[in-house]
């Protein structure tokens, strides 16, 4: 039997296999500095800190220490998001959506304090924070720790500042909702699990505009992103693996979403879903 | 820093997504049964194995350990050999010939017993054992213990019976040379680790006939299939492509240089070399 950190890395894994994930690194696309193996080599790396949110450590320790081993590797950031929605899941007892809330629920000032911390191994692509927070900017790193201890915020706290923007921080205020959607879609689909996983990618960016894309390129592009995957739901693979190809080369990487779907794996593969 | 069992498992992940490694499920590449999911299963699956290696327990428990991880997914036998490759290079301090020899010298008849028990969990594709030798045959599995036990053969012993025939357990007689040689190639070749990997499987195929593929389909087969690697040097990659689609198509599959490139990366990541 897999343990629930070989689940969520073995989740990782399958993520960034399953083809075609439109805009994503997955088995057939790399982007010219990240490449699939700075995927491997992240997933690989981020174990002690997915073992850590398992055994009961503090889910903001245990999320940046994961960070910490994911950066290992030449490409960057591969799974920032992503292991902060799994840090949590790890945490949650029977990994139900009551648990991952209580999860949130019990996060303290320190785990925001290790949250910012984390920006301190890897660069994210993060926006300009909303105003009246500028002294939280998450690019401060650890220099925005005193805002936050004055201020009293818990990692909840601080996500809640960005779930308007950001669709991972958005997990955290809705109790994991998308993510558990998504588990029920893989659990419910057939074919080999990472096939699976791409279908679910396409539903999901079908469904809302990525929040990295719109970050990154302006919400009018997430929102056209979004429309094409709403249009191609029902077409021939060709056609979403066209797409694939055409949104790497325009450098539009719908990363959130790729987050929720290894949240979903990993929720699937808890489930007992086989390879 | 990634542990020493990290960096096996990430040279399982990097040996598999290597291509073109004709042949060979790679990631361009899937066989109708054994796909490339079923090797990202395979390697989460053997860490607590390999994690035993390196710890020190036996190498045969540990090995046998593996296997079972390994076998936790729906494709079959995905990296016996490598298994039995990392295993004891992750038992040797320093990662060095010396040091593995050691180990190979050290192994006991209850290593040999467990080695047969790891024929249990998966089905590996074995040739009639040389006369005089049946009532060792691994396709035995635990049947074959006493007869092990009886004759007081160690694992190194029981893998010297079959290493003209098996070019994994020739690594074994030889204190691991191609596997050495593997990660001096790796080391020394540019550009991403997974195709310095793929490079370094074609020499290997090209420099002696794959056992596996002499083992399922003749050694004609397998010294046609060496010439043509050899051929193949120093062409442009869309004929090792079209080379690699040919053999898959033909289900001619080269396993036992994929365990050695396996090895062969394990090494070069140990030595530094980044991803």
């Amino acid at each position: 039997m897999r343990t629930p950190v070989q689940n969520a890395e073995l989740a990782l894994l399958l993520e960034v296999t399953g083809t075609p994930k439109p805009g994503n690194v997955d088995r057939k696309r790399d982007f010219p500095d990240l490449r699939f193996e700075h995927f491997l080599a992240g997933a690989v790396g981020a174990q002690d800190g997915l073992a850590a949110a398992a055994a009961g450590d503090s889910v903001g320790s245990a999320f940046e220490r994961a960070v910490e081993g994911m950066s290992e590797q030449e490409g960057g950031n591969t799974q920032f998001g992503a292991l902060l929605l799994l840090c949590p899941l790890l945490a949650a007892d029977d990994r139900s959506r009551n648990a991952v809330r209580a999860v949130v629920k019990g996060t303290t000032v320190d785990d925001a304090a290790a949250f910012y911390r984390a920006f301190e191994h890897v660069d994210v692509f993060v926006d300009d924070p909303p105003d009246g927070t500028e002294p939280l900017d998450v690019r401060r790193g650890a220099d925005a720790v005193p805002a936050v201890r004055e201020r009293g915020l818990t990692l909840a706290d601080v996500l809640a500042l960005g779930d308007d923007e950001d669709d991972v921080a958005r997990e955290w205020s809705t109790g994991f909702e998308r993510s558990f959607r998504t588990a029920d879609r893989i659990v419910e689909l057939a074919g080999p699990i990472s096939s699976r996983a791409a279908r679910a990618h396409l539903e999901l960016l079908a469904e809302r505009p990525d929040t990295l894309v719109a970050k990154q390129h302006g919400s009018a592009t997430a929102e056209r992103v979004r429309e094409r995957a709403e249009e191609l739901l029902d077409a021939e693979v060709e056609a979403v693996d066209a797409f694939a190809d055409s949104l790497v080369k325009k450098g539009v990487n719908p990363g959130t979403t790729a987050d929720i779907v290894a949240a979903g794996l990993f929720l699937a593969l808890e489930r007992g879903v086989t390879v």
